[in-house]
């Protein structure tokens, strides 16, 4: 068979979701899971938490750079840090895509292993539970995921003066990954080319796998949940933005220390993706495992977020991807 | 402020997310609604039912035909459909819009009352509780729509022979309302043109109305649960067609009585897009209030569906949006 003749068009809906469902259902956990009107998930704790978040081409990816797998783990890594920025088990997702009619059937297979594999690995006990499919002129990865709260929900406005502010995960290592590629595997005109692993040193390669294939700390949400966290979020748009805004909620001010930031301080503050978890801490408690103390909340001052005492004056992240040209690749 | 200025692209997305919170917020009923990594949605019963679909601009609609709230309404009604027909209550709706860059502002401001409104007369008690905003070159609605069982959920798989086959809503009107729109009211080109509802006559505009603002009886999903259904369905792609879904799922034959269906039989059934809620209850028991019978379960034939005792001979359904040409409109 032709790689024409595997395409979305040439095979039609049944047979392209008869091959994307053969992926997922052996994973599905639910009540009733794939192939109905809707999907039944158990939510034995009476708090269910939901959100949604979509990957497009061009802006949020480029085909020369991540493969179908890729994108999948990743679309599925994002919004499970969301679920458990709010403290909560993800338990189900729902993916709903649209492709152009000449998309080729194994990316899309792929795509579905890649959303199997992030659930299995960063949150076991989750698995795609339904979804859509349609044609479009743009390929978009809608993904929403569903969770379950053991307690109460930590939200973003929750951190007082006094608390300890911690983070869980990477920082700084996504945008590290995506200045690669721009840096080096474009041409001359700019175009996004293949990746050559082997030209990479192996801190790169990390850098790299963080930006493509993010291993976010989902458990460590319920984890900090239990643990007393006052507030959470997860870090997508850069830990100073993204701090600013739980400060904003909070009406406090936060006080990164640089030096808890690793070799980079000024990377790990503007650069986005890691989806890191970044909570605070009542200062009497032992902070849970697989946080670390990167500063301290302060009452309001003039301005949200503070390094090492002083007003950030960075900006809020290297993103090719934000100020987009229009390029798909 | 001239219309350009009040693109997405030039008033960026907190601006354009503000503006759209300003129409949602007001409705919100979740514990914690937009404006953290995720909604919090109260789960009492403990059975949860989630679904998404996205509508994709070209195949799914046009913009010379369809309004944003239009836009906003339709994609709610589709999905608060599918969780009616797992018998459940609709309590939340998580949004996601991917929009190019000239998208003016009011169009999406006007998709998020659509939205709103559509909750609010169809599904009292539901609300757009999160979502997602990205840019891209196809302008695309993803609705992931949330909902509560207080019993079983009714499958597609439950008909058992002798029940009685029944339907609520609409069967045939959004097909000749789309074909109105294909046939009076593209130029000589073939592009879409604007509606000049005056040149209709008040049938045609209640057909008209169905396919761009189609009302489906989402109140019934529950009441046929607790009215003993055995399989139930919304049909989004033709009578006919789901039909034989449901039959194949339960391994029986559907047997429909072409004069159960109106004037026109068969655009009732062919015709998708009504979200009516085909379903099967046991001949002991009094239909539902809003169901009418059409038809009878047999022991499962040779083919999955009979119209008056003979196999079903005619087309899927006449969706000229389906077999797309690439045209957006």
């Amino acid at each position: 068979m032709t790689n024409q003749d595997q395409s979305v068009g040439a095979l039609g809906e049944a047979a392209v979701l008869a091959a994307i469902l053969e992926v997922l259902r052996p994973a599905s956990r639910a009540a009733v899971g794939p192939g109905d009107d809707a999907a039944v998930l158990d939510a034995a704790t009476g708090r269910v938490v939901a959100t949604v978040d979509t990957l497009v081409h061009g802006p949020d990816f480029r085909l020369a750079w991540s493969t179908g797998y890729d994108l999948g783990w990743k679309s599925a890594a994002v919004n499970l840090a969301d679920i458990a920025a709010m403290g909560a088990r993800p338990t189900a997702l729902l993916v709903a895509l649209t492709v152009p009619d000449d998309t080729p059937l194994p990316l899309l297979t792929d795509m579905a292993e890649g959303l199997r594999d992030a659930c299995a690995a960063l949150a076991p006990g989750c698995a795609v539970e339904g979804g859509d499919l349609a044609v479009s002129p743009t390929l978009t990865i809608a993904v929403t995921a569903i969770g379950l709260l053991d307690g109460t929900a930590v939200l973003r406005s929750g951190a007082r003066p006094g608390d300890v502010l911690a983070l869980a995960g990477d920082a700084g290592c996504a945008a590290a990954g995506l200045r690669i590629l721009f840096d080096r595997f474009r041409d001359a005109a700019g175009n996004p080319i293949a990746v050559d692993a082997s030209s990479l040193s192996v801190p790169e390669r990390a850098q790299l796998a963080a930006q493509l294939r993010p291993e976010p700390p989902i458990g460590r949400g319920p984890v900090a949940a239990r643990g007393g966290a006052t507030a959470m979020m997860d870090v997508s748009d850069g830990l100073a933005l993204d701090a600013s805004r739980m400060a904003t909620a909070s009406r406090v001010t936060l006080d990164i220390a640089a030096a808890a930031l690793g070799d980079d301080p000024a990377t790990a503050l503007s650069g986005g993706e890691d989806h890191a978890l970044l909570a605070a801490f009542p200062p009497e408690l032992a902070l849970p495992r697989g946080f670390r103390r990167i500063g301290v909340v302060l009452p309001r001052g003039e301005t949200a977020v503070l390094v090492d005492g002083t007003p950030y004056a960075g900006r809020g992240g290297w993103d090719p991807y934000r100020e987009w040209d229009a390029a798909q690749g």
